[in-house]
């Protein structure tokens, strides 16, 4: 009999590897954070005690989910600005709003707002990309959610830095603050082609490089874009990102809607990864990533909901039945990104991207135990006959449960177990009033310079 | 001090007629089942005192959803076959099952999960389209849920009826049944141009028109029934049903995802509805109903989930997002279906189709309170900016919090009011273990026949 800290037994468990694989009435044992037992309940009644166990009938177990693009201190301009066009809404909404108030404790409090609905959404790690990215880790690392945390590059000052040398210069500091953190990891993320320039993301390359951290980047996010870039390079951004030396296996190209074959085989050829968001996509009606035609090469596609301020929700349940209906539909075809896909791509698939899947994205023995249990005993997900089905088209991310980062259980039957709630919605309504005054002043100043 | 039954003081209430607007600290009075006052809370308590008072400051208020196309009972068979395309899936997967477990009984069941869970999901009225439709009406009547309850006519046999003839007479009985119902109507639902003959529709159609009720039909729902269609009868279903006096006023055309430009100015100048699907349009591959152009045109489009094995949801909030980001997505547009729009779809426009928004749809004095509040004091939906915006956009299902219809509180803080919840669950636990005795057995007979 072997002595684990904690014994799940669960009605249901979806390990996503091996593929397409459901395991009923089995249980996890956790040892040091991590899986050590995966087996039927009748074997690990007489294999395992559990300081701690819990029995869940009617529950399944799937791997944490994995966010793999967002903005996460956006939470704040939740619903700020809708029904706009990419550039508007960038230009015109959110960038003047950010550069009146982001501060650290704008992205302390943003953050910890967005690992709340996170974790309430089975999230277990995120990939970030803000300003503050050391402030975002450290309220991360507090919580005790895994993460990934951008190191923002971008050509023109913000409240984080002036200009390319001082992001840079600042992204060697933070690399090196969580150099050694368990949960915690950097990326390079030069912001874009368009508000990067050749210098700086070449530099923003080598240091991936030189830390071997993924390099995080939105490329072809509309055909605006791509167009834009025509005009003033002379060339498409993919193609002025592969002469700089970014095509690579670091890469995780995030949107990337305006994909041609050549770049698609580019993509292949070098292990690019793609993050697509199918609903910040369809929101800012960016165009559509070609999901099929990239896995037909083998392109890992992984998900993520973007900011909360362009989605607006940080729901990756909800984003992988998206992305499974999107496909269909846009491929006419029925059997394309089949649940067990759309599984594999919030999960395995954004480890993979991280390029951390030794350590997440599937329920394996070794793997850290970063668990999502969502409870299937609801109208909603009644009868039962494919438990993959109920998960991706029939339930929604208020079946999650219970939440476990590294075996540390971070949500407790719907309970936050690190976040004061209270605390964080109080603040959360402070900073409504103060961005609701920052918005007022600035209409009456545009009101003004138009009169 | 005027005396009624009860009064609602809200944080909000979106009354979708006047368009675009959100009352602040409004009340709702109801007397009788209907809306007598809306008024700003600090005048609500000196004009009225209510039998029963409800106080909800983080709450909405909005016209209850209404679910414009949906098959009820088929709730039982949510997730018995995904990832295949439409005609696979009716013809291998779901007519088979359904001739085999078809019995007033499975409909009275699963038409009460539909309902539930409809309910649950702050759907007020649902359009149906099923067999035993007198025993789906009466079990939406005994719930307390407005219903019109579609009389089908087909032209093969069902455990429902022989004949087309058949089909006709069941329908005046059922017609009869709840002429003078105040929550019931009915409608004439032939199933499909496909599978109803001509005389069977044009009857269908004289009926709906003798009766004055509404013709709900699926049409045009792929580009494949459209091509058969040309090859068969050498037209268009729409223009053979123009031929036959069903494109008018009364006509819900549900799906409608092939539409010529000839036929949109028909179905504008007739006044015919649209029961737009969107998410069993997606995961069907059906193809995509042109929103954009059918409101350019003004032809009333209204929101329906399908049945639950082809959706796998009856989640009317989740149809208002699929719709607006679809809109968008597909037009290249952001600001097209703004989240006002896509409301209004969810309400007033099924009101509208069904030929009931003198009744419901909106919030208006004189018309039935028909309400569903959602609280909005959750991480999820905070900050607030706009109430719109996270209606549509941020929040889910699980946030609806109370249901009225005709001023009866059916769903009261999320618990059903007159369902017992428990005895649906093991009913629906009971129909799964028959459903998979039928499924073996049709696999293995299947197995048997191609040896």
């Amino acid at each position: 009999m072997q002595h684990v800290d904690t014994l799940i037994y669960a009605g249901w468990i979806i390990p996503v590897v091996p593929e397409n694989v459901v395991y009923e009435q089995h249980a996890l044992a956790i040892q040091d954070g991590k899986i050590v037992g995966l087996l039927p309940n009748s074997e690990a009644v007489s294999r395992f005690s559990g300081r701690i166990t819990h029995r869940l009938p009617s529950h399944v177990l799937i791997p944490g989910l994995i966010n793999t693009h967002t903005h996460a201190a956006m939470s704040l301009l939740r619903g700020i600005a809708d029904d706009l066009p990419l550039q508007q809404w960038l230009q015109t909404r959110i960038w003047p709003v950010e550069q009146a108030c982001i501060t650290p404790e704008f992205v302390a409090d943003g953050t910890r707002l967005a690992v709340a609905e996170m974790l309430r959404s089975g999230v277990t790690c995120f990939n970030d990309m803000y300003f503050f990215p050391d402030v975002a880790g450290d309220v991360a690392a507090e919580v005790g959610i895994r993460a990934t945390i951008g190191l923002i590059v971008l050509d023109f000052p913000t409240a984080w830095a002036n200009q390319a040398s001082e992001y840079l210069s600042k992204a060697k500091d933070v690399y090196k603050k969580f150099q050694h953190h368990p949960l915690i990891r950097t990326a390079m993320a030069p912001h874009a082609p368009y508000t990067v320039s050749d210098n700086a993301l070449q530099e923003a390359s080598e240091l991936a490089e030189q830390f071997n951290i993924p390099l995080h980047i939105h490329v072809h996010e509309t055909i605006e874009e791509v167009e834009a870039a025509e005009k003033e390079f002379g060339e498409r951004p993919i193609s002025r990102l592969h002469r700089l030396g970014l095509i690579n296996s670091r890469l995780i190209a995030v949107h990337a809607t305006q994909l041609q074959n050549d770049e698609i085989k580019l993509f292949a050829r070098e292990g690019v990864k793609v993050a697509h968001c199918p609903e910040s996509n369809l929101k800012l009606a960016s165009g559509f990533c070609p999901v099929p035609k990239l896995s037909r090469v083998n392109i890992v596609t992984a998900l993520g909901t973007d900011g909360a301020a362009s989605n607006n929700d940080l729901d990756v349940l909800g984003e992988m039945r998206t992305a499974a209906l999107l496909a269909k539909g846009l491929s006419r075809d029925a059997s394309c990104v089949p649940a067990a896909e759309a599984l594999r791509m919030a999960t395995l698939n954004g480890a993979k991207a991280l390029g951390i899947d030794h350590i997440t994205g599937s329920l394996e023995i070794g793997k850290s135990a970063d668990i999502t249990a969502l409870d299937l005993n609801h109208l909603e997900s009644l009868p039962i006959y494919n438990i993959l089905s109920q998960l991706v088209y029939a339930i929604g991310r208020d079946k999650v449960s219970d939440v476990w980062v590294a075996g540390r259980h971070l949500l407790k039957a719907r309970v936050l177990t690190s976040i004061d709630i209270h605390e964080l919605q109080a603040k959360t309504w402070l900073w409504r009033e103060r961005i609701v005054k920052i918005l007022q002043k600035q209409a009456k100043e545009a009101a003004q310079s138009s009169e």
